[in-house]
């Protein structure tokens, strides 16, 4: 039944993702209306570049001045696909003032700034929805927000950044160094000319905090994300990680502590067991496992990216956010009662990959034992592989807190018989 | 922000899912009141044998009398996990008539009397939620309902059923036949005593009729869903799958019709390849695929059954109706504004398996390929072998329609030269 006043949309920003919504705003006007229960119209698209061809965007709908458009008090929903902090905090701000609600892509700004966004929309009796910031395509933030809104999530870990699993997945098949694996990756449009978002873990982090707040109703910022890229990783780690039935991939982990009384966030290159389910998401997928109390472990899995299945995130926001408008309803707010704080990477409990290279003669291994038993480390396995003289030692610890480890690497980068530490990789997924 | 007045909560039944619930809405009772902005009270639990000790259930709320429970005028939420129509059906109905939104984990009920559920919701202006129904704790009608509302969902591929994974896998991994890995099943109590609605694909019918219904936004009756057990899979087909790098699964499948008019709903066992993701879920466990136009492909996994699982996906639900409550808003609604009609089995277009067996002289495989192409089945690959005078063939054919792949079996077995079809399997998933 569709009865009402036609819902006025603005679109900011018309990109990769912006242009696809305003392509399906259009295709799919009939399926829209009947699934919110009024007709939805654009009613504006802001671009900067007013010039370029946009098919299926009416040339009079265009505008280069986003801030009138986000104004407009006849807007009923604002879309924000520019990304970045400004000017789409500015534009966001305007649209609640104007009394519109905000459906958003913006990752690195909910990172930064959710609780403020949170706080406008409440303020203003708006909606905030922000699906396509993390996982693009794959329902993630509503299924924790609603379905596990009755459970208590203790874990989240995931593949949340599609252009490193992409490099990853090429180092692990071909056999290439980063290197190459990241000219590829590029040449074929998966990582951008500026791949540092990506291969940073900034992009990841981002998402990771917005993960750990939506999962343990709390607040985590982006500083509070430990992060580590993965333009450290090499062939060797890659190598070394399948001869103990393992692949390595770039994860984003957030944790409740066994007590419950505080959170950690962190992004960092890991092995993972080949029989973990995240172990064969290829290519540039993403996947996210969680797991809580009573729902056990979940996976949701997807095209983390890209024009259209990012568009399929944003579309199902947009129907959420004008149904809400044609009901008088409101989506759900900031959930951050627990304040539970984030606490240091020294706190994160997890297992170690560390490969040495020492000098090959009796005694090193007892040594090195020494100092992992000298820091409360306790080990796994230790594989030792000689060489002309030179040795390398492969140690896996049983879990232990990381700033033990730490100290652990530091005393033994000070031995005389350790020449080196090749690489340290955390083991997780088990 | 907790200030409103206690929501009120019957609980229709107390068996393997309602004790957890209760368990939960005690032990989580401050987040949930946090989660829903009102303290959510257990106002009644209706069991059949009062007598049984229930732990975590204060004895004073206990009561054999379900439908005064329903009836209650000070009730906000039922809900109903007895199962099966009757007296479900009537409770459900009692409930909504006295003001109540209704939570049910009841997928038989859904699927024979949907609409007539949401009608009665609708009229009373309550919420029907049922996440539980179809999948456990994996979060999937309410990404279908509500993330992918804005994308055009074209088929919907799953594992619904976990007592008859679990059944496939064994016979995969140990070689087992279908009676003693149903007996091993039983055993462990992943199989009924009388395991009828899981083996012969009831249980998984019901979900599809639901599943269909919500993904094309039309209604699906649960007689409108082809139905094949496993009960006839043996460890030969199984072998023969593996041959061909496929694995045997009991899967659920929904389709759009490809010019978009019709929809179609069907149970049976059908090879996979091992490649596919559900090929790799095993024991127990439930996922499902979706294919969007926009989002591409997603899946969902996790615990399709179990009592704490479901009953997180009930608590899920909980809270969604009672944050409605406490906000005055509604959860949507139905959606079948498409009415497109359901198409019979022979519409459906897929691969097939098929084994013969045959005489071992000249002539037959040329005598076969005929028959095949008479009826315009298109074959992929043949393999023969030969045994003792007898021999097998072994036939896969290009995608065809079912009506077309029946009456070339029928042709076949009219033929001297084939002694019998060993076995007919769909090949999906590619």
């Amino acid at each position: 039944m569709v009865s009402a006043r036609p819902l006025k949309v603005a679109l900011l920003g018309c990109g990769v993702v912006g242009s696809q919504v305003a392509r399906l705003m259009t295709t799919h006007a009939h399926d829209l209306a009947a699934r919110i229960g009024a007709p939805v119209e654009l009613a504006g698209v802001a671009v900067r570049r007013p010039d370029r061809l946009r098919e299926g965007v009416p040339p009079e709908l265009v505008t280069t001045d986003a801030a009138a458009l986000a104004a407009r008090e006849d807007i009923d929903v604002a879309v924000e696909v520019i990304g970045g902090i400004e000017p789409a905090r500015s534009l966001i701000a305007t649209a609640f003032e104007a009394g519109a609600s905000v459906v958003t892509a913006n990752k690195a700004l909910l990172a930064e700034d959710g609780p403020a966004l949170y706080a406008m929309a409440e303020k203003h009796g708006a909606d905030l929805y922000y699906e396509a910031a993390v996982a693009g395509a794959i329902p993630l933030l509503r299924p924790l927000r609603e379905s596990l809104a009755g459970d208590t999530v203790n874990r989240v870990l995931g593949i949340v950044n599609g252009t490193t699993n992409f490099i990853l997945d090429r180092m692990e098949t071909s056999g290439a160094g980063y290197g190459e694996a990241l000219a590829e990756a590029t040449a074929l449009g998966y990582a951008e000319a500026d791949p540092t978002a990506d291969v940073e873990g900034f992009d990841a982090a981002a998402k990771a905090a917005i993960l750990a707040g939506i999962a343990f109703h709390t607040r985590v910022r982006l500083d509070d994300v430990h992060r580590e890229g993965l333009t450290e990783v090499t062939a060797a780690d890659i190598a070394s990680a399948r001869r103990m039935g393992c692949t390595v991939k770039l994860l984003a982990i957030c944790e409740r502590a066994a007590d419950g009384r505080s959170v950690t966030a962190r992004v960092h290159p890991a092995m993972i067991p080949l029989t973990h389910p995240l172990a064969s998401v290829r290519e540039a997928y993403n996947a996210v496992f969680v797991e809580a109390d009573s729902a056990g472990r979940l996976m949701f899995y997807g095209p983390g990216a890209g024009g259209a299945p990012t568009a399929s995130a944003v579309l199902g926001d947009l129907v959420a956010a004008c149904r809400n408008k044609v009901t008088g309803a409101r989506g759900p707010g900031e959930s951050a009662y627990t304040q539970l704080p984030v606490a240091p990477m020294g706190e994160v409990v997890t297992r170690y990959h560390i490969s040495l290279d020492v000098a090959d003669k009796p005694g090193v291994l007892s040594q090195v034992a020494a100092v992992f038993a000298d820091h409360d480390v306790s080990i796994d396995t230790v594989r030792q592989q000689g060489k002309d003289g030179e040795a390398s030692l492969v140690v896996v610890t049983h879990r232990a807190p990381d700033a033990a480890l730490s100290a652990t690497v530091d005393t033994l980068r000070g031995l005389d018989t350790v020449r080196g530490v090749a690489s340290i990789m955390r083991v997780e997924g088990e």
